[in-house]
């Protein structure tokens, strides 16, 4: 049996105590079908276990709470995992990802991916090591999202919460998976326009990371429209602001704190709204810089080249115009959840996660 | 609003419709994403639509009409739309399959990965084409196996039936996933054991094809254990003959008609139980003849090496052993059927398609 949290900061402990047995009831399943698929299941778990702040998840609970679920009452255990749920969406999400990315680690150790290659490798086995991998990978990431409908279908909610979280759990997935084919396109027609990655931003990360989430909390406790409206303003602007700073530090930030080499989103060619804003700058300026920026990014810089194109963006006043954003969207997101019905309590702390985010550094 | 099938002829019609009639229920969604999503969600119906027998809608409504269901009845176009999300779930196997399989074509037109990597290539955008429509594949694969979930979940079918149809639902997907992971395994680490092949015979098809289409048609009918576990047996029986018999045709069959190159499964490399059967005859009577199959498999064989291997196979007995299997199979499915309690209306259609199985040369 699950324990629910009995604050925010123990969410991420209880839904991973959810997932671990979430993950053992699959167990006979696998076994059933046998052969060595329990162990390529076990390294999905393993994958999913192994780290993350559980922020979607939080998000829900949050909400939740916020829209009057009683923490220690006789459903918080069902809604726990309905939340937990996210993370194993969150799972497919990023092994597909690091597949379209050919990302060779996340959190410090080989994706999934490059996991079962190596496993292919050191087994001498038969074909392409690299194929090999991604062919397993694909199956897992399919595993991890058929196994999150699982987990919500067998969460233990009601009926009447199941309908009503029917359609955000729907619109979730969708959003998400159009966030990523849009970024995916984007990358390739080269779309410059700040509107194409505020786009991608907003329905792959915004959407995804806390505006639905924060729905789906509300939907599970039958909060009134009024509220959802709200949250979802909320979810959406600080979900934005969450990006446009993730951005801001895939340029910016210190490699001893986000650990990620200086200037990576420049080399891998990220089209983030900093990039568009210095763009739309220097098209109008002086084309010349322009012609830099645009024949600089997706290319392997050296130190030298990012340090001049950091420079050329801020001289531009393109930090300057996203910190704006950030800051505008952060006062809009709090306004909105500072007007709404939440608990004051659900409401302290979604302010702290919503300053969390324009004071991070990693 | 879709209308029911009147007969089992009619049920891809009647499947396509609630299909169409669902993906235009999404367009909103797409469409609110916005770029040029709701264009690549419509790449992912052409494909859904374009084609298939519908074979596994059509075994889980038999299955359903043979456990009580009343084809005139009120829940009739709900449980329709039910059995028509199992298209969904294969539209993901396909894709993601096609991919693995690295297939060009499918049923005469570009697999979507293709489809996607001649769209890069005609706009010139940058990049790698392939990869791009890797990308693109796999996220639409996954956009199908999401909507899977959510047409049953909005098919109609009350909260009851919900609840009867979740373990088995839940059991399908994972049970496919386990066959597609086997195979891609056994394939690298050339498990040539028999029982490795009907492993992945038994998961990858006759447990998704027809065992838990009839389970799911009688779990929402709200069948007893007695014409679940007969459906079962049938089912897994029918199944594995079906595969093998396709088996058969990947060696034997006629190009004009299977429209595969000859011999495909031997270029291929495909680990049969047909291939397992002559490897196990052929150590024990002739290792010359043994090292021979072992190193043409997989290989780019000539006609006159196919030729020659397909003589091999049949001189060892293979064939024979594996007609046997059919026909022991078909036998004993039958004889669960008939011993079941389904409508004598159903047990005809389904002894009809199980015949057809035994009988068909594509």
């Amino acid at each position: 049996m699950t324990t629910p949290p009995d604050s925010i900061t123990s969410v991420p402990a209880a839904v991973e105590s959810a997932l671990r047995v979430f993950f053992d009831s699959r167990r006979p399943l696998t076994d059933a079908v046998g052969g060595t698929f329990s162990g390529a299941a076990t390294a999905l778990e393993a994958f999913v276990l192994r780290g993350g702040k559980r922020v979607r998840p939080a998000f829900a609970w949050t909400g939740w709470v916020g829209a009057g679920g009683d923490e220690r009452g006789p459903d918080a255990p069902a809604v726990l995992r309905a939340c937990a749920a996210l993370e194993l969406v969150q799972a497919c999400a990023l092994v597909h990802d690091d597949i379209i990315d050919s990302s060779a680690t996340r959190r410090g150790f080989p994706t999934l991916h490059v996991e079962f290659a190596d496993q292919h490798r050191a087994g001498g086995w038969a074909g392409d090591p690299a194929k090999f991998g991604e062919s397993v990978a694909i199956l897992l990431g399919d595993l991890a999202l058929a196994w999150a409908d699982d987990l919500v279908r067998e969460s233990g909610v009601d009926a009447a919460a199941q309908t009503r979280i029917g359609p955000v759990w729907s619109a979730m997935r969708t959003e998400v998976l159009g966030g990523q084919y849009l970024d995916v396109h984007t990358e390739v027609t080269g779309d410059e326009s700040v509107a194409a990655a505020l786009r991608i931003n907003r329905y792959k990360t915004a959407a995804y990371t806390i505006e639905r989430p924060l729905h789906l909390g509300a939907a599970l406790a039958g909060a009134d429209d009024a509220l959802i409206a709200a949250y979802r303003e909320f979810g959406t602007d600080i979900g934005i602001a969450f990006q446009l700073q993730d951005d801001l530090l895939g340029v910016f930030g210190d490699p001893e704190v986000t650990g990620k080499p200086s200037g990576d989103d420049l080399r891998e060619g990220k089209r983030t709204v900093l990039f568009a804003e210095a763009l739309v700058r220097a098209d109008a300026s002086d084309p010349g810089t322009a012609d830099f920026l645009r024949r600089g990014i997706g290319t392997d810089l050296t130190d030298e080249q990012v340090h001049r194109m950091r420079r050329i963006i801020t001289d531009l006043g393109a930090v300057t115009a996203v910190q704006a954003r950030i800051d505008e969207l952060t006062t809009s997101g709090l306004r909105a959840l500072d007007a709404s019905t939440a608990t004051e309590g659900a409401k302290a702390r979604l302010r702290e996660m919503a300053v969390a985010v324009g004071r991070r550094s990693a």
